[in-house]
């Protein structure tokens, strides 16, 4: 009988789940485990520079493959990655975090090994992860070993949480039988909805729909996380009803379609989509994620008498909840049913709101500036494309850029870590990169990356994982000199706003190596102007920096409006 | 009455205890905090690039200073700090975490903040760092407030361990009276011992020295930590005792005087050296720590019989446990008996190995290499000077390195967290900066860091912070091609023990902006000796970086030997 080491067992069942890079650091608790990645055809250890950007970049890959993994060392390695592992937890990202543990003999002979707190515990580590993971095993037994790691695995992708393999080094190694690679295939499909209770909200919410005068549908952060985004798109088609998103849910529903009325983000939103949504009979809310940062500090004006949430593990029509119902099958079913209604809604006009991206047609004289740089990036992004803005004058000012079909934006709206945009974006562009490769996908997506100078500080060595595998995003670096978004919340000019100024332009020099290369500056709305229609720049053919220099307290109005409502949160 | 705001009233008790620079990085429920840290007088507040650094800054600064404050925010900003205060906890390094959480109004209002899980729970960051402080407290109460923080920063003080105070954003401006500063003052003086306990120890003790034919004294990491160093040198002094150092004691004894005999490290000491600490009658062990890398992956050999362990909180006289015996108050009394004493105790030779180094006076023909390194850079080093070495080649090669008087050496030998070493030897250089200003010290310490190319990359950005303040570190990279140590242990040819090349004489370039800065190669073992015996280049009057180039499978002799040692570890 032919004989595999269970860490092969586990980058087999790795890569069954979608992931062909594995993002991590080398530490000697896992250096056996990383001997059998070469053993699994097409699956490449990437080999980060430093365990923070792995797991960010394991999440910005996840966002767009569907699953991740992530590979550390005992205590020093996982706990600088938890805050890149509490974000996905956050924010509903899936992925494996697998851990290299001292020996099982280690443990048991309480040996004082390094990367330890020095009382002999090997637990400290893993209850510290067991806040920020949806479910957590070490391995003990070999036998039980392979069903385990399936385990893991499915409740990560079902529930779209991360989850903790932690594995002892002695079971690197540890032979199984090679049949368990086919025997035990992962089951990542969604358990049917109990029928009875999914016919009953079926029916209300049918009833609701056909009586509905001014209904929205309002698009939240789980609908893309939890794959529902085409189930939404029927629904728009099949009841013609006004589609928005809120910021969490930016690209999640196709901006050109002619459903798609705006962004709703409370007070913040734009007078005509506020009104819109603030005078509706019906909203149709699917996978709600209500943040402060999401919702304009929670001044959601609509009436909540008549809302229907759609949400991963439960739904709610009115006030009655049903537990347990997942949203994807129950809206495949409201669709269904919908084939064959004629319903009697009237649209309504679309808001020109919609259309103000539309201003940058016309390019302005002078300094350039927010309010023309994130309308003008509509014009530079094409289908399949993906934004990717990092939480502050980047992340409010990509609402207000339009979005062609298929366009994905990533943001970290809830947990809102800076730094983590820039590995988020090297992430996902791995991700585009495999699906390429090892799917026959013709997808052609570029990565644009929108940081500032404050958090590009915290996490710019992920350059360097970019350059070493010559993924080739575009990374704009807002050049403001300082915290903006903090200097509009709280201490406009205390120095603790402000950073070392650094010279972006030897960025790409230090890390390059052989990756081809490319530095450019933009200091005017027509120089970005230029540069965004030259054919050239707009092929994705080598890895590019463009500094884009913006005055120290300009920002998007909408995060102006923000910083007030935060700052008074904090006082109270 | 006049009254200040209890932010003042927490930074006012930070400089009491005696530190002048704060480390942290801002985030919008700390803003508020940190506009109070100008009105405490000589109080600096850093700003690093990320949290990490800042928390490896804040250990390296405590390890010089005594103490050190560091300042994150709520979840993003706390988690990227763990790594760092785990390792401040296992190494007995005190500290003060200060982590600003949103306000008390919001918690109560359970407001799906930005940097919270989504769940509405408040605690689970406080839980996670439960595990690596030794205290923690969330204010609750204004009027309690002030004693709880001394309490927090007495309990560091004298556990030398890392403590946590968590504080809701509407604390910061709360105004309490202004003479608590000068009612409340801190009481960091270790309480006494027992006094019988203490004498019924120490009797034996002397009794043992009397008697004791081959004594030893063994000086470990916390003898330093915990302030013994000075009892430890009377001790020598008065018993004529030869001294022995771990790697984790290197620097706590000075290497000059004629009772220091060498290094132990178990089986991987100088056979000279192993066999006079191995045939002794007596073993006086100071702040012993017996942890892998510590002792030659445990294989100490002298006989257990006659073992007397001074520990912090702790003596042991052979197999009888002493509990709560501090032992500075055990060796201060022990000390003051001997100095009234004739002991009949005569020296033994000193072993060759302890005079090695000095094989470095003739320079080698050829290539850099560890052997030559080490040994040179005793004669680089300044009585007050700091070594700081990072886990891997240059931790096991800097134990090889004559320490002149009063030099320290840093290195996490327990925790062994990669990437540590470069903030850690800025965050040393800030404290040497802050003592020099403010304590109207003489003190002439450099700073020079070892670290490997590969753990550079973790933490690069540190060099920022440096060149922010004009901290003046030299900065030796041992460029040798990829994780050395882990190729030793592990994988010598393997992909995952390789990294992305950078071009290190870029570095400085990118992050110096108007500091002075200077950055050289090094490749032979004529460059470095004439280098360092550069008038110009042993002033520490500008930021510097030499990037040594090695072979990649050279390393120190004691390193190989360790390697395969943790490895059969791992496998069992």
């Amino acid at each position: 009988m032919s004989q595999i080491s269970l860490g092969t067992y586990i980058f087999e069942k790795v890569k069954e789940a979608g992931v062909h890079s594995i993002f991590g650091v080398p530490g000697d608790f896992n250096l056996a485990l990383l001997d059998h990645i070469k053993e699994v055809k097409d699956l490449r250890w990437v080999g980060n520079a430093n365990e923070l950007n792995a797991g960010y970049e394991a999440d910005g890959y996840s966002r767009i493959n569907g699953f991740a993994a992530l590979v550390t060392t005992f205590g020093v390695g996982e706990l600088s990655a938890v805050n890149a592992v509490a974000g996905a937890f956050a924010e509903h990202v899936p992925l494996i975090h697998i851990v290299g543990m001292p020996s099982q003999s280690a443990e048991k002979a309480k040996l004082l090994l390094h990367h330890t707190l020095g009382d002999k515990n090997f637990d400290d580590f893993v209850k510290m992860s067991s806040r920020i993971s949806i479910k957590l095993k070490v391995i003990e037994d070999l036998e039980k070993a392979p069903l385990q790691i399936n385990d893991l695995i499915e409740t990560a992708y079902k529930t779209k949480r991360p989850v903790y393999l932690g594995l002892p080094s002695n079971f690197s190694d540890a032979l199984i039988p090679a049949s368990l690679v086919d025997e035990l295939k992962l089951n990542i499909n969604l358990d049917d909805n109990d029928e009875e209770t999914e016919d009953e909200f079926v029916d209300n919410v049918l009833n609701s729909i056909k009586s509905a005068k001014k209904p929205i549908i309002l698009v939240d952060a789980c609908a893309s996380r939890h794959a529902a985004t085409h189930e939404v798109e029927r629904l728009a088609k099949l009841t013609n009803f006004p589609v928005f998103t809120t910021p969490m849910g930016k690209g999640s529903f196709n901006e050109d379609s002619d459903e798609y009325y705006g962004l709703y983000v409370g007070a913040l939103s734009h007078p005509d989509v506020k009104e819109l949504v603030e005078s509706t009979d019906l909203v149709l809310s699917i996978g709600g994620l209500l943040s402060d940062f999401n919702t304009g500090s929670f001044s959601y004006k609509y009436s909540t008498k008549n809302v229907v949430e759609f949400h991963s593990n439960y739904c709610k029509f009115k006030r009655a909840t049903y537990d347990a119902l997942k949203m994807n099958g129950a809206l495949k079913k409201i669709n269904a049913a919908l084939q064959n209604e004629k319903l009697t809604y009237k649209s309504l006009p679309v808001p020109a709101s919609k259309f103000d991206y539309q201003t940058a047609k016309e390019v302005p004289n002078g300094k350039l500036t927010h309010d023309y740089l994130w309308k003008r990036i509509s014009y530079f992004l094409n289908q399949d494309d993906i934004i990717v803005s990092e939480t502050g004058t980047s992340s409010f000012g990509a609402l207000g850029t339009h979005l062609p079909k298929n366009a994905k934006a990533i943001s970290q709206v809830l947990w809102g870590s800076i730094g983590f945009a820039l590995p988020a974006a090297i992430g996902a562009n791995f991700a585009v990169d495999d699906i390429k490769t090892f799917d026959n996908s013709k997808l052609d997506s570029r990565v644009a990356l929108f940081i500032g100078d404050g958090s590009l500080q915290l996490t710019v060595q992920a350059i360097s994982d970019a350059c070493r595998w010559n993924i080739k995003p575009y990374l704009f670096f807002l050049n403001n000199n300082g915290y903006t978004i903090e200097k509009l919340i709280h201490g406009p000019t205390e120095e603790y706003n402000n950073i070392q100024p650094w010279d972006h332009q030897k960025i790409l020099e230090l890390f390059a190596n052989n990756a081809e290369h490319e530095s450019l500056v933009v200091s005017s709305c027509k120089e970005l102007d230029d540069l965004l229609k030259d054919e050239a720049f707009n092929k994705a053919d080598k890895i590019r920096v463009i500094e884009l220099m913006l005055d120290e307290f300009d920002a998007p109005e909408i995060l102006k409006l923000q910083a007030k409502l935060s700052d008074e949160i904090n006082k109270q």
